[in-house]
């Protein structure tokens, strides 16, 4: 069968490959899922993955298959397996099990491990490819009514994470009611952020580059929520215009913000996230004794947060149907750019970051059973 | 009766005050209880405030009395105070409720107000005077067997809270094993922040400016914790010969030591904790991408603390006699530098942050009961 692959650090060498059909006898004891895959959804991480920038080959290959937001639907099951059955749409999570205490507790996001395994990304094959085989825990069941939008489910979970712990967090504090949260960037990230917030009824405020209106402020708009533009304003202009937050979701990719944004934007006890991978060399000059300060007299924190386990992927499930029961028809507009068929994988990849584009998707199969 | 107090905002103001006798019809109902001081420590705050850097008068007074850092017997208690009798030792909270969801809660060290109140710092007087009356919820009874250090109660709680923070935290890992422990700087705080930690069963390593051997880092050794000086090394070096760690106490008021020790000296999901006041106006060119992607990939915290509840110092109470059994006489080898009497405090103060001080004191009165 057909899959989309790269030779990792070998820039633009994202081709066509022949892959051997994976069989459900590759997971013991009758426990093996086969999944067809309907849709692949790409971001930044593919596009820095196919430029070289990195991406690890699995063991005895030369060639990882790229992919790792994916939809699936079920074509067999194995005959230990009770969890899901043929006909039912499944999402891969994307980071499996190393040998750390947490990926022991299921929680790979946590892994302490040094090298770890991500499909699509490090030591695993990924999902632009025509079928795979995986084990039950390894897969979240989608409801059919998420057919059209469950290829956002991957990075929705990421979000879920990033507000799973800062909830986690802030049990610190016995009792915290946030009111007012702060997206910094409008991109898939920030928006999906922006949906999930609001649908935990906080009053959001969504940060982006542009200038409203264009198609990522009419839809923070959309779920009630403000877009403030701020390419000609500074964050302590925007600290005075919009005051403080409870929380803030960092996904800009733009580092030198976090530490303007960690002093200006957040409120006493506030938490900040931060969600954005910066593989740059950035470095800026911060006003380090306030920024000390701030944090020690407001009781402050700032977290990173990587990937996902289940538990994010299910309230990444949850969060949409609510988004698709409150606000029909949202989360479909963010799929901008469909790409049929796996050979059009360079018309995808080159798509990415452009202009009117939130989020690029190959469509592999169609129908719930192809 | 006595009090030592300054005029906030004018430098050197400290000065012998004549300030009028507490009575225990202060607190309504029959619940106030009348302490005798027996000793006020000292440290940076008080010197700042004598520096007229920072500190407010109670409403209607022109003067501040002096002192947070306290140990008193109480004298006498009214009608209604069941908690607490006669002879008991005790030490004061240093904050007081204010209006926030937090003081309600008992947990004004987390307060959202803007204005707070502290004893000897904002808004209320301190302990530098010969008797106080307070209601019991502010006091912590200390055991007689902790007579001769427990005026190192309170920054004993400071440190208990940072500590705790970090624990509350780290719930958001389900299991968190920590084992290794940094605490940077080994003045007061940094001190019982490595006692604390000892007690714990952490392995820690304690940095501070000087090279061993001298009091400070013998303290650190007495506790089997490692000293580490650091005159004549970069982080990146330390970093190398010393690894990372679980959880970093930051407790050397030099804030860009913090940017570059959060970034190198903290380990996957490790926590820092910020505890130390930089009033300064110190910057430093930080490198953002790989501070934040090392955050982001490493799932870290930071978390900034201030001031302490009644929960921290009732675990101070316990830390401090943990170490009495474990390290006898370790405690009281930090109270360096006693000053007789409250008509000493010039010297008192002049003492302060000087070669071979650890902790500055004041007696006030002998004995438990005078």
């Amino acid at each position: 069968m057909k899959a989309v692959a790269v030779y990792p650090g070998r820039p633009g060498s994202a081709h066509l490959a022949e892959v051997p059909e994976p069989s459900l006898d590759q997971v013991p004891d009758g426990r093996g899922v086969l999944v067809r895959v309907l849709r692949v959804g790409l971001d930044g991480t593919d596009h820095e993955i196919n430029g070289g920038q990195y991406g690890t080959a699995p063991e005895g290959d030369d060639f990882l298959v790229l992919g790792h937001e994916s939809l699936g639907v079920v074509e067999e099951v194995g005959a230990a397996v009770t969890e899901l059955e043929p006909g039912d749409l499944v999402v891969a999570r994307v980071r499996r099990a190393g040998t750390s205490i947490y990926d022991r507790i299921d929680m790979p996001d946590m892994t302490t491990d040094d090298e770890y395994f991500e499909h699509g990304i490090s030591r695993v094959h990924g999902f632009l490819t025509e079928r795979y085989v995986e084990e039950p825990r390894y897969l979240i069941r989608v409801p059919a009514s998420l057919r059209e939008v469950g290829v956002l489910l991957e990075p929705t979970s990421v979000v879920e994470k990033g507000i799973h712990q800062a909830y986690e967090i802030q049990r610190r504090l016995r009792i915290w009611e946030p009111r007012r949260a702060a997206v910094l960037g409008a991109g898939t990230i920030g928006l999906l952020a922006t949906m999930a917030l609001r649908n935990r009824g906080l009053e959001v405020t969504t940060f982006g580059l542009e200038e409203a209106p264009y198609l990522n402020s009419g839809l923070v708009e959309a779920l009630g929520a403000r877009y403030v533009g701020t390419r000609d304003r500074t964050v302590p202009q925007l600290a005075g215009e919009q005051g403080q937050f409870d929380m803030i979701f960092e996904a800009t990719g733009f580092s030198p913000l976090v530490f303007e944004a960690m002093c200006l934007l957040l409120g006493k006890n506030g938490v900040i996230v931060l969600s954005s991978v910066t593989g740059g060399m950035r470095r800026v000059d911060v006003p380090s004794d306030a920024i000390n300060l701030d944090f020690v007299l407001g009781n402050k924190v700032m977290v990173g947060t990587v990937n996902a386990n289940r538990l994010h992927f299910e309230a990444g499930v949850a969060d949409m149907a609510i988004a698709e029961a409150q606000y029909p028809g949202w989360l479909g507009r963010l799929l901008t750019h469909p790409v049929r068929g796996l050979d059009a994988f360079d018309d995808a990849l080159r798509l990415l970051g452009g202009p009117g584009v939130i989020k690029v998707y190959l469509e592999i199969a169609n129908g719930p059973t192809g």
